[in-house]
């Protein structure tokens, strides 16, 4: 039964020493979430989200995208947004710039920090981008330059870091060049997405342990093949401690077929409970905010957690 | 950013190593699943799904249930189902049996293989067996002893063994206790199932680490939290390769309350494949078997992978 020959680590050495000890996570419901809506959600009812998800003790809340609006009319109210968000000590908001012009959005609207999304592969750059590989970071180097000497934070997003509908499987060296470039032209942050949810464990060990610097990843994983929790413990269990996820499961990419449902932030916090991992979300609170949202939107929430604490 | 201080280990040992070259599935779907829809599915349905199931490669097919009808109506059919069945060689057709004259039934029909299904709390073994937790072994003994003496293989099933809706936490040397106690009467393996859908990868750890005999433990996990997955990969990596899951994550437990929903064997083989551990399943033929029976019941599957491969 079975060809185990290696003695189970946990035995000689505590689970615990094989996980971070707290995890943070990067809250995107309010921007990758509503994003792919395709009702437009009242501004009022955004605030009320990003409210309750501070309440129910996130920190870190993605709050929206200086996307061209015509590209993205879900998140064209982020001026007004911004305007109106009432900022919690403690709680970090940062904000989506493409390219130059969505800097100087963001700078207009005192943001502090931004993220700006990278491809991993050709097909999706000029896909998502209109540009190649390389030309993406023709756009995005004037962008972190301006930014860092205004101050702010950049993190970097980058897509289809395990695989892309269009040219299948993605060599770990492909996203491991494109993200270093990211964290050496200043990035403090990169954030491998799994944006078609099609990664299994063993992929996520071999693309991060590619990396030299493990605490400068973060992981973002869609839930289309019911992989995404797997596979961000084994991020975590490789040294990975800040996780994005969406509260409620909302989310997706509109430019990516099937890439539906982020993690879910409450399938998420159940696992790092339970496993005595910090977090310092209160879970009931968080599944009342995804019902909640839930019915703004008319539809049941995917998340299993929100669907068993609150059906 | 994080806590960690042990080396991955992957690094000096291959990801492989930790797990099993092999899975073998243990396909619940048309008893666990079918017992639990309030929909009375015709034998002829039942045994086309049986069929569709061996077509695609799945070699354990957990057939039906011996328990009284007026417990479960659902499965009344069993002698009807197992007269009918055109029994594929190499593929295994166990059955659930609760009692001796469950196994007298079970002998009638020619079955081979059978198993008796323990509870690891005192307050689920009163409401599922109507017996305390040492009653429940004089229930089994006989049933046991005769099924050897008459040839047949006979596996011990346990519930709860992660978490209890009335007791809460269930210490892991109470299920090692009873799990024990099956394997001395003469099971050759047990199932630890967490009916209720609660546990998490360390716990996990923690429970499988106490028996003696990892190879002759399966685990059987339920979604209800969205943990199945996570908690199986977590069994793997410990030593076991049996794992019951059930097609399109149909089922749960009638008498547990939100019991719902079994790992779908097809987001379990989405893993093995990614993974490289060998499974021997046609996961196109499986998902479109799923995807019919869900057309039968009327209702979607719950899995990721049915949803995205069928959808």
């Amino acid at each position: 039964m079975g060809a185990r020959e290696v003695g189970l680590p946990t035995r000689s050495v505590p689970l615990e020493s094989f996980y971070p000890q707290r995890v943070t996570i990067w809250e995107v419901g309010a921007r990758d979430g509503l994003q792919n809506e395709k009702s437009i959600v009242p501004v009022a009812t955004k605030l009320e989200f990003l409210g309750r998800l501070a309440d129910a003790g996130l920190t870190t809340l993605e709050a929206t995208s200086f996307v061209h609006p015509k590209w993205v009319p879900q998140l064209a109210d982020a001026e007004e947004l911004l305007a109106g968000l009432e900022r919690r000590p403690g709680v970090d908001y940062p904000v989506l710039v493409p390219n130059e012009r969505g800097l100087d959005r963001a700078l207009a609207a005192g943001v502090g920090h931004i993220a700006i999304f990278a491809s991993a592969t050709e097909s999706f750059a000029k896909r998502n981008l209109n540009r190649t590989l390389d030309e993406q970071f023709e756009m995005f180097e004037p962008v972190v330059t301006r930014a860092l000497a205004e101050g702010l934070r950049v993190r970097g997003y980058i897509s289809m870091c395990f695989g892309d509908q269009w040219e299948g499987d993605v060599e770990p060296e492909q996203v491991h060049r494109v993200g270093e470039r990211l964290l050496d032209m200043g990035c403090w942050q990169i954030s491998l997405g799994d944006t078609i949810g099609v990664a299994t464990p063993g992929l996520v060990e071999d693309v991060i342990a590619g990396f030299d610097e493990i605490d400068r990843l973060a992981v973002h994983f869609h839930d289309t093949y019911g992989q995404a929790l797997a596979n961000t413990l084994t991020a975590l269990r490789c040294g990975v401690s800040t996780v994005d996820s969406s509260a409620g499961g909302l989310g997706g990419c509109p430019y990516a077929e099937s890439a539906t449902g982020n993690l879910a932030t409450e399938d998420l916090v159940w696992a790092l409970e339970g496993m005595g991992i910090e977090h310092g979300v209160d879970l009931d609170a968080l599944a009342r905010t995804s019902a909640w949202m839930a019915e703004q939107l008319g539809r049941p929430s995917p998340s299993r957690v929100v669907q068993a604490l609150t059906g």
